[in-house]
């Protein structure tokens, strides 16, 4: 339980964080800055997006592929490690 | 330049719809949502951001690679669509 | 084991289509093609890698992350097909 | 010219590089290699036609957005490298 809640507060710091980078496009777009300033803090929030898709996926992967309370030990750790490995190439 | 303006604005209201987006995902993690929704969430503010990306690169092609006023005609503009058809085709 | 010949024929019969993809870019450089028709055709090879991606990693998902002869109906199929949702997004 | 031959045996040998790398896609699957060796040939595929797509767009905007014979210095050279630098993330 503990670790749900301070997993929780960790995915909404990213977000958090993720907004303040949008808040910053659209900060930089009011005062009309640079087409490659704009672009550099789109590709920023992107990347945080990506970040954060990877790490709520993950959380997917381990806790709700298998009901652990049900069928302890029935996930392939390594498979899983596998998989995750492939989807965060994909995800940057 | 009455251009510009109508342009800012439009992608300044793609920005506040990231805000809002980015902000949905915060309530679901907040409320506790299930993996499914908060990943539907994410995904959608992902497409928005690279659909905002997208139209800023095709403003920098298009106003920023040939200065028009020095150069005026010299842009191929064929060259320039076909170009923005492939990043499109990345930034999906 | 029919199922997983079966499964290997289609994903060779991917692969093969792959090369004869790559084979058209080489033959569209040898020629000397315009940048349209190449880009395209990269294009389209990138799609088909990743199909295959998507389709490997469904197979693994299925298969791999239980082993179902083990613990039968230990995988949560839902929560699969939510994980596989989204991974497509993201190998188009 | 020397130039343009020499690009495009660069891109020739890339593309059979790629090549290659489809040929040990299709020789493991014949072998029934893991999904984990598969997904890693699969992704260094992806890899390699990334970085391709790229050098030809690189080329593209070099030399096809405008016409240097007829519109000498008119591409914003500067601007063009932080178009290809944003394509280049996108194309990873």
């Amino acid at each position: 339980m503990t670790h749900t809640v301070r997993h929780k507060q960790k995915l909404l710091a990213r977000v958090k964080r993720i907004r303040g980078q949008v808040e910053a496009i659209e900060r930089a777009l009011e005062a009309e800055a640079g087409c490659e300033k704009v672009m550099h803090l789109i590709a920023g929030a992107r990347g945080a997006i990506a970040g954060l898709m990877s790490e709520v996926i993950e959380d997917h992967v381990r806790t709700h592929l298998v009901d652990a309370a049900r069928h302890p030990n029935a996930l392939n750790g390594e498979a899983a490690e596998q998989l995750l490995d492939v989807v965060r190439t994909y995800l940057r």
